[in-house]
């Protein structure tokens, strides 16, 4: 059976290239980086290398990148830490309501800890209001935080105009580039954020390596406190094979992005224009500012999980939203701010595609997919009474 | 040139076995633990399995295994977690003098939110007195966290004595066993401990693996906030690898661990007879109730980082304190708590040995020490006016 892997939001395999820069750091050399003698520089210069080529990545100062273990970490790291740092300014926050688990809890957090923080709303496309980021600015406001591009439904923040809002009123701006880094093209210096975060398995590096940008000169209270390590600003013994690992994709990420997205793209456009020839199948997110690989719809009358257990069966692997909420089986909060309505978000499917999606897996899957859908929608107590008929169906 | 790496408490190799474990999730097996098809689930079985593992090499139930990046994640999560955790029934936590800088330094974030923390002095091999213990536990006492073993000075406190005042008076006891677990026998429920850090990299497991160890029932709130992984406890993609590999760390560890601990206390004790015939050379710490692999000195009228260096160049690896300090260049706190006086203490030197370590590593290191010490003796500034005659030495 073909097997057709749509799931490269959720994790990537790694490059061999990457697993090959990583087996040094597994064997001979193992050093502690802070060990003073040889085996740590080996160590040490491995984490160094990979701080440049990270940093290269979305042309930042290299001194600017710190490593954590996962894009969730930096997430709150950054969150978390910036709005402390600052808190003696003010202690209102901003983030809007399509942010990842990892960046609304951290509002929760800070929320217990004496912040107010506003939810912003989106557009039915997922699309922060500018406006009302302008209004929702006070003098209290020490940060905002916007997802560059959410991994549920793909839209792409605009974030350059953001950050235009938030430098001429003084507020810190963090982005979670978590879904968006390694896949399309990113300068911090051009967009203009102070801070944002990104994971190593989201670009065909290892699990376990993520990273903060942070701009220089900015205090950021540390999230792990401990050694020296990372200049103070996250202890812990470096986990110097997943940095070297991160690294490492970090270079194939940008000789290939280009390719890769357009690769990616034009599979991807197919594959929409297929989906949406289903009855009441419904695109979210925006329909062309989005991550080149994300094609993510509504299915109306069937529930998401059903969908992705007979996919599963016919070798075809999907999400159902965020991985992180993917056993919780509630209606997504971010497709619910989109305005769409509870049952049909139960029927969310996200498909991601990567550098080795061909054009025949595409064609497999438009081949079953519809079948599918229709199985489920024969056994759906929601869809009693639908046979085809267009007034009973949700018009969006 | 011969190479001895007596570094262990810094990090280990991998061993060859466990790197064999962890290879089918950098490769075939690569997906996110939370996908609901059979890749995820593949990843998910891994992280069960590993947490099996990791318990049965403690003794605990496996629902009280959380993972975690580190010793440092663990130590944070199960100190601020907890204290917070408590928060409403008091605002008191004691820690030791001789703890790693990843729980004095989350002392101290604790401090700045609202704790009062008591900093217990130690004798002169390190161990915590227990009736000052009992003395500073007040009312409004919530934790108490004294590690398991000190990996500057090898010296293993009381735990279960520890345990027994803690548990008496309704007082929660986190141990930091970082440098400890995998090393000497732990049995979490004959200890009696709440909470307990471990990292795997101290037992022949990857970098990037950590556990924090909660008995059952108990509270402890989260340091990374964001999806629903380890129940909720810390989000963030899981390092399926580095896990897996630290569950075959454990279990290997469990199995050699006696053989291991009786061959490295043999050398060891060989190693500090020799060294103890240098003049003016101290043993720190305890001299039997200690980590079977560990001996620390202080050298007088030396710099532990010269000492480091002058090794080295002999292939001899070695550590001057605790490894997330050893840039630091500062006299270690937990030395000058045991009463050696700062300059002294700048003297400081911590071999320790692994499962690989021969006796003719532990002769060669012998013959070359001595004559590194004069040579250096032999340039030092402090050391004037001294050739050997004792009266003008520090005798402890």
């Amino acid at each position: 059976m073909r097997k057709c892997y749509f799931d490269h939001v959720a994790t990537n395999p790694l490059r061999p290239e990457v697993l090959d820069a990583m087996m040094p750091y597994f064997k001979e050399d193992f050093g502690n980086p802070l060990s003073l003698y040889d085996l740590g520089m080996r160590a040490r210069n491995a984490i160094e290398e990979a701080r440049n080529e990270v940093a290269a990545l979305i042309n930042a100062k290299s001194s600017g990148i710190v490593f954590t273990a996962s894009g969730a970490e930096a997430n709150n790291f950054g969150l978390r830490g910036a709005a402390l740092g600052k808190q003696n300014q003010g202690k209102h926050v901003i983030v809007s309501k399509v942010e990842h688990h990892s960046i609304l809890n951290s509002a929760r957090f800070l929320e217990k800890n004496g912040f107010v923080v506003t939810y912003l709303p989106v557009d039915k496309y997922g699309l922060v209001d500018l406006e009302m980021l302008k209004k929702s600015i006070t003098k209290e406001t020490v940060l905002v935080s916007i997802t560059l591009a959410s991994s549920e439904t793909g839209t792409i923040e605009p974030i350059k105009e953001i950050a235009a809002i938030t430098k001429e009123r003084n507020v810190l701006l963090h982005t979670d580039a978590v879904a968006a880094a390694g896949n399309i093209p990113i300068d911090v210096k051009e967009l203009g954020v102070d801070l944002m975060s990104m994971a190593a398995h989201q670009f065909y590096g290892p699990k376990g390596a993520g990273a903060l940008y942070i701009r220089e000169g900015l205090r950021v209270v540390p999230l792990v406190y401990g050694g020296i390590q990372e200049g103070g600003r996250r202890a812990g013994t470096e986990n110097v094979p997943a940095i070297a690992g991160m690294g490492k994709a970090a270079v194939l990420a940008a000789q290939d992005m280009a390719a890769r997205a357009g690769h990616c793209k034009k599979l991807r456009d197919k594959m929409i224009k297929g989906v949406l020839t289903i009855p009441n199948v419904f695109l979210t997110g925006h329909p062309e500012n989005r991550l080149p690989h994300h094609a993510s719809f509504v299915v109306e009358f069937i529930e998401g999980e059903a969908m992705l257990l007979m996919l599963a069966m016919k070798g075809i692997y999907a999400a159902s939203g965020s991985a992180c909420s993917s056993k919780a089986l509630k209606s997504s909060p971010v497709l619910l701010s989109l305005g769409i309505p509870t049952g049909l978000a139960q029927g969310s499917i996200v498909f991601s595609l990567g550098k080795d999606t061909s054009d025949e897996d595409v064609d497999y899957f438009l081949e079953e997919f519809g079948p599918i859908i229709d199985k489920l929608r024969q056994m759906s107590p929601f869809a009693k009474g639908w046979g085809g008929e267009g007034d009973k169906c949700y018009t969006g």
